[in-house]
């Protein structure tokens, strides 16, 4: 055997939440948790400039919404936020964290003096119990594509049992994006398609020759499980802004204080963009989310602040943008508009991974519409 | 968040098979045959001809071994050694799979004609029934350095339900060697550490001049975690010949019909090394194995093929050989002596994972004995 990896979860079952058999809490871990119990994984997170400043400016400008309130920090880490809810005033920050990792979030709070007022609970939220309700849910839950991982789920779970009737969620508010983009990114994955392929054929003739086996009848499952591999998942990218050819749209609205579980299991949209630049390839698709800290209606922000993971020269996050590649790409002229049937899903196999179902049709300026193509794609 | 992988398993606890709590099959599919689910990876084993020389060979040069025979081929895989020995004559094979594989290895049979002889069950070894007892058991068990992965314990269980009382297994013998090595990989290793600390220091002053959070006191672990990722773990290397720097020592020897799990779960031996080379360095030392397919005393090979696994300038395997690395390295000489005291257990947290404890101490040509040194690793 010599299996070069431990633990490719992809292909392995797991019940789904989605109203389904409940997820087993021991695969969970194997799957998901762990990577956040590496130090080496949060000090990526933390050294996110972009995502560190929103939450930053986001709790140190809004300090009415912190000064003598409880708080609740789901899924905390390193501890960074309960950290700095307690130095904007808090009066006391309950920080639950599942995996190992609340050992040293618990050193972290004590090593900076505030034991007093963060409490650092190791387990999920979905098993804790907190003596009384909070004023404020602050987490960081984003997933790529804002919704892989399913961690929102847990938030929500939180947010239904703990929060106070006019509580406020940090971030309150959350949108996805879709916009048109060109990437050289296509054609070197279709061409490491082509390649394994190609390997893969004169591996038959070999193992014809040497070991008289033929296994020809497993070239279609093997291209499908290649294709699958290089052509139908996404991307992980950090696109320039140059390459989005049109006008990014909205696929999804979220208001973190009234969502539903039931209501992020699917995210469905018809969406139109219209082409901006000139005689170019239409590559792909690329998505990316955003997240405000807006405060509630009865206690808005003073102060509003953006977390965005759109495309920038500058301002890159560990997110990127998840980019959905098209075989073959097609060509788009400025004042073109290109028509957008998106869904997505969680897989059967692993709830925090996702399908994606995406349909495109161009209307040309003469007005005539090209025939949609279909593609599925596939959140890994 | 944004986790990178989507299944990092060494983190995550699960029971161990030595006799406590027994193993969560839903979590060792996570971490484990998962793995072999995927066609990708069956064509890199099915591509490693040494490993398909020796199984070739083994069986169509003992054919008497399986002519009109009943044989179990245990984790089967793509089913190729299955789809061998009913070509060399076997009456009927049980070819057996815990993954989705078996859909494909049973294709595979159907389309070289060998579906009236040979019966591929999806399933665990642990759980399967089979109508009869087996004249031969074939298996490609071994994993890195013989033993990770420990589907050993596996055969072990099929040998000890299904194979009969003169039954044969193949291969019938395996054994594990260390040599000590001289290899740049060490001064690599130690520069990654020494990178990603600075990395580190930087980020703390960061840290805290923009976010105001001292997190000084979470270095060690970070160092900790750094340290058993670079320096501690196990590094899979095609060794050259010329790096090994003394004589090769026998670790464990396995005869496959006799040995039990208990057998297995340690190993542990006290060895010594003549070193070969004129004045060099000793940088760590180098682990691999070999089985040998002999047959049985009552039953004995016509002809005995042997899998070597050991450094080889033009026969490498996709095993490799696992090289525990020492920091700082040590100069030996020809005609020294290097004792070796070798431990080998199973990790808690995951039973199909390693750890080691290596201590050596070098006997000058004067006779003169220098000061043990003793390092721990991780198999992963």
């Amino acid at each position: 055997m010599g299996s070069t990896a431990n633990g490719a979860a992809a292909e392995r079952r797991t019940a789904t939440s989605n109203g389904r058999s409940p997820v087993d809490k021991e695969v969970d871990f194997a799957n998901y948790f762990c990577t956040y119990a590496f130090l080496h994984h949060q000090k990526e997170m933390l050294s996110d400039r972009v995502r560190m400043d929103a939450y930053y400016n986001s709790v140190f400008h809004n300090k009415h919404h912190f000064i003598g309130k409880t708080v609740l920090d789901v899924g905390t880490g390193s501890g960074i936020l309960a950290i700095w809810c307690a130095q904007a005033g808090a009066k006391k920050v309950y920080a639950v964290e599942a995996t190992k990792m609340a050992v040293h979030a618990r050193e972290l709070v004590k090593s900076n003096n505030l034991h007093d007022v963060i409490e650092v609970i190791e387990g999920s939220i979905e098993d804790i119990t907190l003596p009384e309700k909070v004023d404020v849910i602050i987490s960081e839950w984003m997933g790529y594509f804002l919704l892989r991982e399913s961690m929102f789920d847990s938030v929500i779970c939180a947010r239904d049992r703990w929060l106070k009737p006019n509580g406020i969620m940090y971030p309150s508010h959350a949108r996805m994006w879709l916009a048109p983009i060109r990437s050289g990114l296509a054609d070197h994955k279709m061409s490491d398609y082509e390649g394994s392929m190609d390997d893969w054929h004169g591996f038959l003739k070999e193992t014809e020759a040497y070991y008289g086996v033929n296994m020809s009848v497993l070239t279609k499952p093997f291209s499908q499980e290649q294709k699958k591999y290089y052509l139908e998942t996404s991307v992980w990218n950090s696109l320039h802004p140059n390459q989005v050819v049109g006008t990014p749209a909205i696929l999804k609205e979220i208001d973190c204080l009234k969502v539903t579980v039931e209501e992020i299991l699917k995210v469905e949209a018809n969406i139109s963009s219209l082409v901006t630049k000139e005689d170019t390839r239409l590559c792909g698709f690329g998505g990316w989310f955003d997240v405000h800290f807006k405060g509630s209606e009865e206690n808005p922000a003073e102060s509003n602040v953006e977390l965005t993971t759109a495309p920038s020269q500058d301002d890159g996050t560990h997110w990127g943008q998840q980019v959905f590649l098209l075989h073959p790409h097609a060509r788009v002229n400025e004042g073109e508009e290109i028509f957008v049937n998106f869904s997505m899903t969680r897989a059967e196999d692993n709830h925090r991974l996702m399908k994606v179902d995406l349909g495109y049709s161009i209307k040309q300026s003469s007005g005539k519409m090209l025939p949609r193509v279909d593609k599925k794609f596939f959140i890994e």
